[in-house]
């Protein structure tokens, strides 16, 4: 191990940022159980033919994708998304009862060019449901990135929209269906292009300037949700199934909508070419991410098509992502903890088996606690407390252990008291 | 994907497993904390040269590692344990606070023989201490076992053993240092083959009859704790390092020896020859299952060879056999659940938006609640519920609407009764 190092492209999650990610976790998956999502996991390793689907993410993934052999010369995959094994879930377990709801957090691969947002390994976090049409399992999606992100202090805007709105919009302008996904593709960077830009790279599509125009008048209407939809009415018409859609979601989800929780951008698109209604994109209110913190849409061909079926599995669904919540999340906190720990306990001259009951005691109350098993003394005691973040120090000598207190240090707000345990309990639990 | 399948000696885990798994993993990660342990995770990719060191697991684990290369060509590998990839973590991070303490629980990859206790993906959870030589150390790894199986309902015995016992013996009785791995690995399947058969192989080795009665007058010895403790220190001496750490060890647990917990069991040996002090093996108090439901020890010299480093990277660690303790906790379920769903609305001829208000305001009291998108009557609603183990059905109707009532069914106990929703929640939560 003379040239020790991790791969390219991966990394290691340090304990300050795995404790802040473990309690988002936490949030996510009591929530997700909330809403009804089970738990549901799959293998990160899948045939290779599975995964290579044409019906799948298409030739780019696959180059992307990690290829390996199994002793047996098996070709084998490592995934690159939770969707294609959800699929693949489904189509080998044909008696599920359904609508089925689950959600699944785990590790992907993608064996592509990196940079700090870009990594090989990394997790992702979904929710998702097969077997349902219903507009009210979208409304789920929608009202779960809420309250998600509101419980871990993130508030969020959920942008919605729908396909079939963008598609009935392109069929009256009468652009060419051939054309449709690069005008899509080419709509989904308003976040990162500006307006003329947008409209230069379509009009070069050989869409005229009137057309590319009135597209415009419509993707970038403003004014509430319910302008907005009049506009796209207007073009469109009452009876489009996309507006039918949309109008159900947000009369579903109009707690959120009033207020201005879910906000209809008739411009948002999703890059990915399988979705086929609704679609969400998630951003925090106060812009202080640009990127966006969880997205998600209707896929009702994929999995059908996925499963080589002439059936559809209608299927809608949310992603969090994880790393964008850490680094928001990290920014937010106060002080760096790289430690649990909420109480570490010095013993000044004692034998470990005489401070150990102290130990037993505070971690029985559920307090977490460490013990300097050294006895390196106070000052590098409290050293080590506060190079990792831990609130609190208890200092134990024979004097505390006679009068059955022990000194409580507090490294946050500095002072120090002469406590019994139970007023430790209490103080640090506070 | 016309030929869809899992890959071989891999498995899905359905949402009855997840769900008890979870419920597992959450009272393990409380405890890890507690105790002090802070999360680490590591990729699953490593360099294969990391994990093909001579230092790790040898010869036979290599033979079973997935390799792979990235488009770069770099060499790869899928990890087969978590050890390794921890010492790789020391390694690359010397500015490490010590004694540095973390728990992982993640995914390893074993390319060999499958059965359906052997699989090719499964998932680790193991608890490890770097930079102490402390056995309070060693202690902390025995409470947490107690600790964390009474807390999963599950009572266990920690049976204990000092590796330099079982060299002083073999010292003592004169085995020639080459056959000692053999003895140790002859000794190992006591709890799998008749003490006869043992001591053949044994004796096979070349070893004396009378050499191997002493050996087993030792490793046999049995009538409690002190009982067995004289035996041996009648053969190797009071004096002995590792019956000193074992008596010490035995001391910072006394709580838990006294109420007969922690078994001193002298023939114990753990196959790993990487360990170098205490070790451990955990069993279910009731016998109801045969293999060890958690294990680990003391391996001071590992991770500083793994580094290639003079300076001893003393460790001790714990590993909790997620798989066994899985299977145990559904032995004991009354009832096999499918869902997390409490309460499954049924809407009778409404719209979902006239029910939803009711579903919300069972999500925000934390009730896990799912509703029928679909409409389809009562019989089916009730049949879905059925199926998947939901324990409470809630039907609305135009008149329980007016009512600002609900009919909440249960289904465990039989009966139905008209409540409102405040009564719901409190009845569910009980």
């Amino acid at each position: 191990m003379a040239n020790i190092q991790t791969a390219k492209g991966v990394r290691d999650i340090y304990p300050e940022d795995g404790i802040i990610l473990e309690r988002a976790l936490s949030v996510l998956r009591k929530n997700f159980a909330v809403y009804g999502f089970n738990p549901l996991d799959t293998p990160i390793l899948e045939m290779f033919e599975t995964l290579s689907s044409k019906y799948t993410g298409g030739a780019e993934i696959l180059k992307e994708t990690f290829k390996l052999t199994d002793q047996g010369k098996r070709d084998l995959g490592l995934r690159y998304d939770l969707t294609v094994p959800f699929a693949r879930f489904v189509a080998t377990n044909p008696v599920l009862k359904m609508p089925f709801k689950r959600y699944q957090i785990g590790r992907v691969f993608r064996d592509g060019p990196i940079s700090p947002n870009r990594l090989r390994e990394f997790t992702q976090c979904d929710c998702d449901v097969v077997g349902t049409k219903s507009i009210a399992a979208d409304a789920e999606c929608v009202e779960l990135f809420l309250r998600c992100f509101e419980e871990l202090g993130l508030p969020v805007v959920v942008r919605v929209n729908n396909r079939k709105i963008l598609d009935a919009v392109m069929d009256t302008l009468k652009i060419k269906l051939e054309l449709r996904e690069r005008v899509i593709l080419a709509v989904d960077k308003l976040d990162k292009k500006s307006v003329a830009d947008v409209q230069k790279e379509i009009a070069d599509l050989g869409i005229s300037s009137v057309v590319v125009l009135k597209l415009f008048s419509v993707l970038n209407a403003t004014g509430g949700n319910s302008a907005v939809l009049a506009i796209v009415e207007k073009l469109i018409g009452t009876e489009n199934e996309g507006v039918r859609e949309l109008r159900e979601l947000l009369e579903l989800c109009s707690a959120n909508n009033d207020a201005g929780d879910v906000l209809f951008v008739p411009s948002l698109a999703r890059g990915l070419a399988y979705y086929t209604g609704s679609i969400f994109e998630v951003y925090v209110k106060d812009g202080s991410i640009k990127s966006s913190i969880g997205s998600g849409g209707r896929y009702d061909k994929m999995i059908g098509m996925l499963m080589g079926s002439s059936q559809e599995y209608p299927a809608v669904g949310c992603s969090f992502g994880l790393d964008v919540i850490l680094n928001a999340l990290k920014a937010k906190e106060k002080k760096v903890a790289r430690s649990v720990v909420q109480v570490y306990v010095v013993p000044i001259g004692l034998r470990l088996t005489q401070v150990w009951p102290i130990v037993l005691a505070l971690r029985s109350k559920g307090i977490c606690t460490d013990v300097s098993f050294a006895g390196k003394g106070v000052s590098k005691g409290l050293d080590f407390a506060s190079k990792l973040g831990i609130p609190y120090v208890v200092i134990v000598g024979d004097k505390e252990l006679a009068e059955k207190k022990v000194m409580l240090k507090d490294m946050i707000n500095g002072g120090e008291q002469l406590l019994s345990l139970a007023d430790v309990v209490k103080r640090v639990k506070k």
